[in-house]
């Protein structure tokens, strides 16, 4: 069998109908027929995140807003959380944007609380604070709502930027509600379409803060394409047309179902797979913080998990190992994102126990 | 008729088994068989132009290496040239990034001389010069490998970068016999792919220079490309896996027919269409410097471009009016790239003679 259907936390498994939207004849990206299409993704992202604030999309990997946020909202110092190999490499490429940033580290596989938080800031005068949602690497769900509501509270004037890149989609997530200016992620995850396009959630006092910042590049310039978007409802450059269309067909698709209804669907699956998971293993993340998108599972029988994989692709699927090198083979990770259900989810710990003898 | 054929100078027209290649299974971006997926693409990239350069390809649109020449590149001062909109935008990227450039300023439809570079380079200290090859707006094709010839005879520690985003795949490139130390270009142009991915042939003297410039950031970092080729055959952040499968099915068509073969198709294209435009209008690039993938023909005869496009459409065609306010109305486009044959242009040619009664 040489498709392998993907339980990876991304890329997730699209819809055969979804993929094929991409082999639609392309239109010039400076016609009135693309500025339809754009207007009609963007429209839909709006519907479906809830949200009065702006919304762009850019043809990159999810990872470029860590560029972005470096460059266009950290004027004189950024506080960011790190529990996880991805937060770090927001944490990092802050630093390597050559701005001044400190780090708030928390043990791996615990969560970022909004104590923790609120301390660190008390200590430095910082403009930006930057911390992940959904910890794809140990599966931890940070309280982001939480987190947003204890900061604006006492430092309006921070800039809130999350990383949902495996949260957004699934997770429910109303930018307003978690007092977020900018929340990004991407095509992959919990949208379940090919990756290469990325989308964020901006607020005004986002655009705002760009405008006082200098060095912000061009393709990393939040406000090229904000303009852009304000002046023809267009991109500054060439957007990946092909994936443009499969993310509106697709969001239609998750229109219909609703975000409620799929937040609802991802929970159970969650709750599925931890309960398994805490049968014969043990949940890696603290708990009351698994993430509801991505189980990561402590190996606690030592088990082989590369073998496993190369059983379950004979039965048609494939999971992950634990990221990096601290994680591997000590967790392994169920990506319970996207189109899967819970009856998929079941089916696939079923092969999981048969191989393992669980 | 809803489908327009597209002669725009990108996105042009993909053949139809090449946007199917889109609709394929996704694979995990760190399994094997992405590596192998990967290291065919680059393998081909290599084969194609000729060369032992590095090669990589980036989820974006190809106008995110201008950042990455300013943020990589620049340490003292750049030079870039501009005869058009396209290098206009490299000059204002550069000091969009903070750094130190001066403009050398040709005329819209003339061509960059070596003689001038060479004028401008005597006047100061320069470690970078940047340079578009085929300057989409205007339709000028710059002698890419006299400049570089004359450069590195004189200057050989400047790094050379060139825009070929309209030239390459379809104009014939060496990077080795232009001397270039950077040649991107992307996949919507004379690739004849969906918009999406970005390419770039990169020399060992980039990399060299890139460690030494710091504040390169994260998602522009050539070296956070090239070290994972170089750690693992893949790609730092997750890539655009369909336009991928896309790219490698497409290269493999394009060696096919040959460098050498569809450097010729696109001469033949270009003189079909220079003769036709100087029989009834006059062409805009300054004479021996026109581009062979996009013509910029002068609308001497004040026709009404819109108007015409209007009429295409319903013959299933699409061109392209002139660039920006300076050009608009004043010239027109045709992009004869991709995978465009002498003979479609001569029926598109046809079509427009009857609708202007030429």
């Amino acid at each position: 069998m040489s498709h392998k259907k993907l339980w990876i936390p991304g890329p997730t498994e699209p819809d055969k109908d979804v993929l094929l939207q991409q082999a639609k004849w392309l239109i010039g990206h400076r016609a009135p027929e693309y500025t339809k299409l754009y207007e009609s993704v963007i429209g839909q992202l709006k519907e479906f995140f809830q949200t009065k604030q702006n919304v762009a999309t850019i043809t990159s990997s999810g990872t470029i807003w860590m560029d972005i946020i470096a460059r266009n909202f950290v004027k004189k110092k950024a506080l960011a959380g790190v529990c996880g190999a991805f937060s770090k490499r927001m944490y990092q490429t802050i630093q390597a944007c050559d701005k001044d940033v400190d780090l708030l580290d928390v043990e791996w596989g615990k969560a970022i609380k909004p104590e923790a938080v609120m301390e660190a800031l008390s200590k430095d005068d910082y403009d930006t604070v930057a911390i992940v949602h959904n910890e794809t690497s140990t599966g931890v769900r940070n309280p982001i709502a939480d987190i947003g509501k204890a900061i604006k509270a006492e430092y309006p004037h921070i800039i809130f930027a999350v990383d949902a890149v495996s949260s957004a989609g699934g997770d429910y997530i109303v930018p307003e509600e978690m007092n977020t200016d900018l929340l990004f992620t991407s095509t992959q995850k919990c949208f379940a379409l090919p990756p290469g396009l990325s989308i964020a959630c901006y607020s005004d006092a986002a655009v705002q803060r760009a405008e006082e910042v200098t060095n912000r590049g061009y393709y990393t310039d939040l406000l090229a394409h904000h303009k852009d978007w304000e002046k023809r409802h267009q991109n500054p450059t060439t957007p990946n047309i092909s994936l443009l269309y499969a993310l509106d067909y697709q969001l239609g698709r998750m229109l219909k179902e609703g975000p409620r209804a799929r937040y609802e669907r991802h929970a159970e699956m969650a709750k599925i797979t931890q309960e398994w998971a805490n049968k014969h293993f043990a949940m890696f993340p603290e708990k009351g913080y698994e993430s509801i998108t991505v189980s990561t599972i402590a190996n606690t029988k030592e088990l082989d998990v590369p073998a496993l994989n190369k059983e379950l692709a004979k039965a048609g699927h494939m999971i992950a190992n634990g990221y990096g090198a601290a994680l591997k083979n000590k967790t392994f990770r169920i990506g319970h994102m996207g189109e899967h259900t819970p009856y998929d989810v079941k089916a696939l710990l079923h092969v999981i126990e048969e191989i393992w003898e669980l």
